[in-house]
């Protein structure tokens, strides 16, 4: 039956491909007319180009030594294991990271397509111009999720051994562990200084042109919403199949039908979310926020009934299984409209924000602090509850399935990934559209329909986040087992007793747990730190180029802004700050394992996604409010505009920005590097570790 | 030997009373002159008196009700077990509560006599000022170690029943609980609203008569430092007892030996506080930091000589459960030295913090945020370093024994909690008396000597809340293996089989985790919150008295703000909003246990410590952080007073405020209060639980 789902692996990811490249294609042939939105909209493609390909110089550097590592070392000491295993897996990491790239670099191209094409779209309405940025964010889901169900599926097919599936996991991870961050502080470094010179100091719109730094802004958008994203989710559906696929494995019975389910439930996945892309359509003057909400929950419909037909159809198949993936992506819709009641300003909590902004900035920040706080808590019980009911559901099935019951559940959330890539990458398209119809001079209308679609994406983004860091939570509960299984198999090689659990009344255990927990938010520090510290030589440069070009303040015909200068500022400066917080999350696994042992890395992995979901959520979730408070602000509440509420909304979004957009989505994949990390590395810790 | 040392106890107990009574009429003697300062003081102490006395008759109520409750139901359900030993319990549990309530009136009677005499002093220079508010804050000190050492001394001479001291425990908790909830809401409000109103709107001095808010502000320095603070060490003091206890006496071999131990520890840490209390002296222009820090020194010297003869001279004294109470007491004073690093205005950090205010309140708030986060690194390390050395060093005595050992580490690090209250108490002293030497008009040297004290004051407390958080972490680390004896007993009983640990594998432990892993967050954002609307409250009062009051805001002579409206808005909010949040995580604990039982409990309590911990470390240290960089900015660097620097810095302290001196501290005692529910309630949840 296995051979028979890698065919059909394959023939749904060329149907996915051919697909985008039609969508490609039909984006590509909308008209473009405006001259200056051409001229800008090819600055940010050339800026998105210039950062991706100095960030993969750095990034080839670090995975080739990575690879090198792998060659000698996994998944066992070359000089002791079978060297054929090591070059595999060697060669699978490899694949990972390009893998990533490619997606993120073909984001990239297609996004850059579509802003300018969707901004004079907007002229003709929100109909037309939606489809535009829609397609494009879809052309980038679906090759995504193409690649990622192609790189597993071949990995597999290929080698037989799931657990050579790390090595590529550990790959496409650990890219998307510094694209994710680079990233997000070359976009907040970006956002943050044209917002605080452009709208604070200077009281000029959002993407006015002669703010030096308004296409390193854009810029930006691509780099780190697009590209960077992409990674991310590149990396959660991978890590989910296959830690899913390494425990389907080991299961006892029939494991064929196990390794099949994976599968149908991937192939599956995607032909809803095809599904789902295709029938997307928004009214004439219909609300785009609308359209994307019910084309996300169209496509799980159809998901929950294809895998209820093929449970029903085929033999082998279980409905615990199936119960255990619905109520995952069940969940993680809760979690999403959860998220949405904290984010959306036409709920209370963010105009409790707005309103606490009348009393000055310290409360924008402490009650969006606190919210943020609060709204951790549904997501943690909704994780909390999905992994007790799918291990309860799978446990009856017998030895490891209650582990496999949790793997589903996260493999079911993240089943339409593609719709949510799709909906995610839209956002960042209509902000540039936006961006290109005011520097295109399209007039006001054609801005408030840009605003409008811009919006939607924003309320969409929370959902879609909330979707992510719950599908990673499942993820790293199911590595953990993943990990076990790796960790007994080499304790049996070294003749050492099995690990039957980690027990927090031992010392290592705690120990582990205590500085797991404690990597997170050293983690998040350093990214947001580094976004403070480039962002502060960013807007350095912009007062240097107000003071120094005559005329640009005033806005004079041919005083123009140097806009190379902000985009190396940020490209430059996000190279340097995004090794060192990826490396340190790498090399105290590395110490905690060499210490402790297999117990203490138990431990560790535990308090990293305990202390990783917690700090994930609140700093997404708050970012979201502290931003949407601001618009609702804007939108003239509580003095509107230029008001006292407003300055201190303004302050809440630029705190929330670094949160939500650099440190809070990176945190998803610190938590599955570390994880695969320990998996990967189980062995040597078996062999070498002091306790 | 047991019998011996509850003589001990209660003789050192005598002696520490005698020698709190000396230096309290000692301090009474101490002159005073200034019309101004009295009646300013009186109105200091009434309305601290007020608060008290509203504050307790709501937690009277609370108390009843609980100890119904516990008469009711524990240590089993009244039908099914002992009576005597739900009258016993329920006993204990209310003598918890009054000896807590009366350490807390006391403190603050003797801190309301002390601000004025010290600020009265300060005209006499540095050395006579700093001995009145030193003692003033040690009669507290002592009165806090003696009342807990006398209760846990005497519940276990007439029980001799360690269990019922968990009772006895629960009642200090709980009371901790709400009042550092509570003074910690006052305090805050006041604090904010004051400097808010003033510092920032009007540009007056922190303490200017004319802002209605000054004197509340100075009540919520007593109310939330000195009461607060007391209740928070006698709970931590008492919960690191009765856990070492408990276990103890579930130890096999010579239990009695074990016993003794403890209470010799106690013993001779409330002697060595005592000299190091004797002898602290500042030189004649000395520095009063110094001062602080080696009388620390000096007693941790003397107990641990004190404690090494002890174990040389007893027999069934071990040297391995003196290394374990050594490591503890070692890796508490590191840990208060790293948060000297993060909080002091000498080092880079607090600096750099400064620099960032330069560019705006953001960068404030995001850099701020990003080294509290950071310096949550070093203690987690710290507390997971000495709970692995005290349970491997213990562990070759026998079964329990290394859990006993940790339970000892935090005895050894709480042994000096009287010298760490007094230098605790000090502070709100000298910043009261800072207050009352601007209001009484004693001139620019004696508030720049009284400056002087304060800092000193401010710079002393991150030390001992690094200590107060470190001991709380080894504390409950210790009551999770008291309530794994307390539940295993329970198990037994009711014919279950045996719990021999917590694996995290298991769904429920892990539903546990998830869950109690929530709750720090959402109680400090319940507690944030508080302060939050109540401030708002209070700043709307103070805008209605300046343009209602004639003359009020020029300073005109007979221009009074009317200071009792401000102090009502501080009582009735915080009393308002300090049963929620407390009440909350009890109920949570509750919801869980009856959902998981014992094993979902066990879950519970590691997330909720270590999650508790992160929180309550990174709160602490980020608000001292910002605190002490507005100060630096006003001695006059990056611009001084006046400066955007300065702006964005007093943002920053506020957003610190509620953070350092609200929830950050509460979560210790919430972290407790958790473990000893937990325990309480052991049989209960074994008995009526679903999974």
């Amino acid at each position: 039956m296995e051979s028979l789902f890698y065919g059909l692996s394959f023939l749904t990811v060329a149907i996915a491909f051919a697909f985008a490249a039609y969508l490609y294609l039909w984006v590509k042939k909308q008209r473009t007319v405006n001259k200056r939105i051409m001229e800008v909209s090819l600055l940010i493609k050339e800026g998105a180009n210039t950062f991706m390909r100095r960030e993969y110089r750095v990034l080839a550097k670090f995975a080739l030594v990575a690879a090198v590592l792998i060659l000698v070392l996994l998944p066992s000491p070359i000089w002791q294991g079978e060297p054929l295993d090591n070059v595999s897996m060697a060669v699978a990491y490899l694949a990972g990271t390009i893998l990533s790239a490619i997606a993120g670099k073909i984001g990239i191209l297609v996004a850059t397509l579509s802003n300018g094409r969707t901004a004079e779209a907007a002229q003709k309405g929100i109909k037309p111009a939606f489809l535009i940025g829609f397609r494009g964010g879809a052309v980038m889901g679906l090759l995504v999720v193409g690649c990622s169900l192609f790189g597993v599926a071949a990995v597999l097919w290929i080698t037989g051994d799931s657990s050579i599936l790390l090595g590529f996991s550990f790959g496409a991870s650990s890219l998307a562990l510094f694209a994710k961050a680079g990233g997000g502080i070359f976009t907040k470094t970006a956002d943050v200084s044209a917002d605080l010179t452009g709208k604070v100091e200077l009281g000029i719109a959002e993407d006015d042109p002669r703010n030096p730094a308004v296409i390193a802004d854009n810029v930006g958008d691509n780099v780190g919403d697009v590209a960077g994203m992409g990674a991310d989710l590149f990396d959660s559906n991978v890590a989910a199949m296959t830690s899913a696929l390494v425990i389907a494995q080991s299961l006892a019975g029939d494991g064929t039908a196990n390794v099949a389910m994976v599968f149908c439930y991937a192939i599956l996945g995607l032909l809803a979310s095809i599904i789902g892309i295709a029938t997307a359509r928004v009214g004439k003057n219909g609300n785009p926020t609308r359209a994307l909400n019910s084309s996300t929950y169209v496509t799980t419909a159809i998901f929950l009934v294809l895998t209820a037909g093929a449970t029903a159809l085929i033999e082998g198949f279980s409905w615990r299984i199936w119960g255990a993936s619905t109520v995952g992506l069940l969940v993680g819709v809760i979690i999403g409209i959860t998220t949405d009641y904290f984010t959306d300003d036409t709920k209370p909590i963010v105009r409790k924000v707005a309103h606490a902004s009348g009393s000055g900035p310290a409360f924008t920040v402490l009650s969006g602090v606190s919210y943020g706080f609060i709204s951790a808590l549904p997501a943690m019980v909704g994780i909390a509850i999905s992994a007790l009911v799918a291990y309860k559901l799978c446990e009856p099935m017998g030895d490891g399935y209650a582990v496999f019951g949790i793997s589903m559940a996260a493999v079911g959330m993240l089943s339409i990934v593609g719709m949510i890539i799709s909906n995610d990458a839209y956002g960042p398209i209509v902000d540039n559209a936006r961006g290109l119809a005011e520097m295109g001079g399209l007039g006001e209308e054609t801005i408030r329909t840009a605003d409008e679609l811009d919006s939607a994406g924003n309320t969409v983004k929370a959902v879609t986040k909330g979707f992510s860091i719950g599908a990673a939570g499942l993820t790293v509960i199911s590595l953990l087992g993943a990990f076990m299984s790796e960790a007994n198999a080499a304790l049996a090689a070294a003749g050492k007793p099995l690990i039957t659990g980690f027990d927090i009344m031992s010392p290592t255990v705690f120990f582990g747990v205590l500085i797991g927990a404690a990597i997170p938010a050293v983690f998040s520090a350093m990214l947001i730190l580094g976004v403070d510290k480039n962002a502060q030589r960013m807007v350095a440069e912009i007062h240097r180029q107000f003071q120094s070009i005559p005329g640009l303040k005033e806005g004079k015909e041919d005083a123009k802004p140097e806009y190379g200068k902000c985009i190396d500022i940020a490209t430059s400066g996000a190279l340097r700050e995004l090794i060192p917080a990826g490396l340190m999350t790498i090399v105290v696994t590395l110490i905690v394992g060499f210490i402790g042992g297999p117990s203490a890395i138990g431990g560790f992995l535990l308090g990293n996604i305990v202390s990783g979901l917690l700090l994930a959520l609140f700093m997404s979730n708050a970012g979201g409010l502290w931003d949407n408070s601001k618009k609702y602000v804007e939108s003239g509440e509580e003095g509107g505009k230029g008001s006292e509420a407003h300055k201190a909304a303004v302050i809440g979004d630029t705190v929330g920005d670094p949160f939500k957009d650099t440190a809070g989505p990176s945190i998803n994949t610190q938590i599955t590097v570390v994880s695969l990390v320990a998996s990967l590395m189980s062995s040597i810790f078996v062999l070498f570790s002091i306790f």
